[in-house]
């Protein structure tokens, strides 16, 4: 079977084809996309026929944060298997993590581990909840599939709208639980402000620490204000936005004092692992609930994180990413200045993003990105996660070819020889 | 730093001293359970310091099914980990496994994949509330952290006694949860008919495959009825029962006609892999909700749970976990006799459980027994889960030296010198 067929199998047998979002091809190209991949190493993938693709798409939808199959991670979890990987004791793996994420994150004292991101922000939620009997939640951004998320669109279907995902339909989830989410437009500060000066049962804040920008300084200012006045827990959702930009979260950078951080993603260079990572006041408080879980404790995860977190120390390799980042940003405006194309480009470095600027065209246009550059041997799209294996030159060759793929876009506007709208992707669920 | 003094650090800095109640060293023996592993294969564990230890316990919280690791499915993770684990593109093992797993499930149709059990359960619980308006959920036995079903105790603080775990603490979970929770006894088929008469908002059913014992013939009939009579949705959580018994879940065994199946623990013998099992007309609903999560793609858990599966169905595993099991609970009652001891057994063979049956004195004596097999160097507690590992030489040896420690069990209560009460263990979290 070819991968368009075995993507047709599985659409039967798991709802959606897979467990993720973020992998299915008609977010990137119907009918074009190579779907399933063989092996994978640095930022090259190999399809099931063996044909290799360089990535400067999601690398792992961001896990990949030093490119696949990096050797020195994969040696220690490989040494974890061989000693086996759960037992009835423990890890000291566990507890060598904890340790070594406390040496980042100096605010906080304390770190529970679990494997999924959502999963570790469902464990974040009902620790902060445990803290205060304010259950509301205020929050700005994306943060997993769980109902303490997603009941954020059970009074009003539009809550979660520019929080990365449109229309999200809240069907499953318990009606009562309508009144609990308050959405917070980025970066409004002057709203943050009012909703807790108004709103007494608010006593968390939930956000990212960078989506496609940085928090600005007005909102890091009022935040620090509320914080003063008002007992509120503030959460910071760094599972996206973490180890990429500083040693832990991007809230370093931009001055905040969270009470809890969440990592996950590049936490692990792929390998299943989050963390909840806070004061000890607050953390504490989980012993009084109930938060436990067999597949928690094992050990790959700790000792891939462990490696990870001491590579990216070791090359400093938030530094190599930024600057990469940055330099991606500035050449795709050249190009498309070159190639008199209308484009908005994002400001979070280690991410970046552009969106074509020609109303509803635009996302034909993204279609045909990805497919030109897929005729070129690339995974690529309007968005990428910028990692340690994307060298200068990896950049470069990447670069020369968006600026020719640039050009075809333009000559394809200019025609008006549009892609068929059957093969334009949907970026909805 | 011995494993004591690292137990002491790990409590610091990890709420509890690790992710995972069931791992803490106060459930077995308080100062002097070895708590931390270097290394196991089949059933045995060294510790930190090398000393060598056989596992009739609970062999990583029942997830070593083939024992610990195991050479065939630890070959498949290496490879997967060879070939890179988590790339932007799909891995075709998630499709291969779902496939296998319907091969045994004949009522399913389609499979959704997570990592940890509870996080499983609490997908299964939201497609159930996509596909009925009837959101109150009856449950009998232990499924998870999550706030579906830790809720129940919001009403009454004694609603999830009985099943597993004594006096939980709904702190953190909003209270407006608190009337979506029915407890059910164990076999009580005729609450079980009154439940879905009388509340025309029950419409989901979650019990557990097995626990202690099988489900009764008059709960399946019952179940029987009630699912002709009602549109009911019956979840079983097989998450520790699954793949013991049968080639899939207990249900089979006991005739249960379900809509979804949940399995976890044993599915990837220690690699976290879960998998929400169900009709299609059900499963199907999950699209219109949102569950997606980064972790669940990752490769490795896919890989482990094929290999797994296929080990299991080629040596006729549960046939000979049964037998074994069987066995070592009918030789409890034989030297329980002969040392002319009271002591209580259940009837799920393959995880055999007794209890001494001395009212107050008992925790005493299941402490007692822990700390006079380790000095034998078992890690043995009143239950456990029997493997492919536990060959009959070893069940042989280890009942021989149940037989001396019962021996002394009963010296000791004869001379009333029991241990320390500091050293009883703590079954509560």
């Amino acid at each position: 079977m070819n991968n368009k067929k075995i993507w047709e199998e599985a659409e039967k047998i798991i709802p959606g084809g897979n467990g993720l979002l973020s992998k299915r091809p008609q977010r990137f190209l119907p009918d074009g996309w190579p779907i399933y991949y063989k092996k994978a190493k640095g930022i090259y993938i190999w399809d099931l026929s063996l044909k290799k693709y360089t990535d400067f798409s999601i690398m792992g939808v961001g896990t990949a944060i030093l490119g696949y199959a990096n050797d020195q991670v994969d040696k220690k979890a490989i040494s974890a298997i061989k000693a086996s990987i759960n037992t009835t004791l423990n890890s000291k793996e566990e507890f060598l993590l904890a340790k070594e994420i406390l040496k980042y994150d100096k605010f906080a004292d304390q770190v529970k581990f679990a494997k999924a991101g959502g999963e570790a922000m469902a464990i974040a939620t009902r620790i902060a909840r445990t803290n205060t009997n304010k259950h509301k939640i205020v929050f700005c951004g994306y943060h997993g599939w769980h109902d303490w998320y997603i009941s954020a669109n059970l009074s009003d279907r539009k809550n979660l709208n520019n929080h990365l995902l449109q229309n999200l339909n809240p069907t499953g989830i318990p009606k009562i639980l309508k009144n609990l989410m308050i959405p917070l437009k980025f970066n409004d500060y002057k709203s943050l402000k009012e909703i807790f000066l108004k709103d007494r049962n608010a006593g968390i804040l939930v956000i990212e620490g960078a989506r496609n920008d940085y928090l600005s300084k007005n909102f890091v200012k009022t935040l620090k204000q509320v914080q003063r006045k008002y007992n509120i827990i503030v959460i910071i959702d760094e599972i996206t936005s973490g180890w990429r930009e500083t040693m832990g979260g991007v809230y370093k950078k931009v001055g905040i004092k969270p009470d809890m951080v969440v990592y996950g993603k590049a936490l692990g260079n792929g390998y299943p692992i989050s963390a909840v990572v806070g004061k000890k006041n607050i953390m504490k408080k989980s012993n009084e609930t109930f938060i436990s879980s067999t597949a928690w404790t094992e050990r790959i995860g700790f000792a891939a994180a462990l490696e990870t977190i001491k590579f990216l120390k070791r090359k400093n390799v938030s530094k190599l990413i930024q600057k990469r980042g940055m330099k991606i940003i500035k050449n795709w405006k050249i190009l498309a200045q070159k190639n008199d194309l209308k484009l908005k480009t994002n400001n979070f470095y280690s991410s970046p993003s552009f969106q074509f600027d020609y109303a509803s065209e635009s996302e034909k246009l993204h279609t045909l990105f990805t497919e030109l550059m897929l005729k070129r041997g690339y995974l690529a799209t309007n968005y990428m996660f910028v990692t340690y294996s994307h060298s200068d030159r990896e950049i470069n060759k990447y670069l020369k070819n968006c600026d020719k793929v640039f050009t075809q876009i333009k000559e394809s506007l200019f025609l008006k020889k549009n892609i068929l709208k059957s093969r334009i992707r949907k970026m909805t669920y």
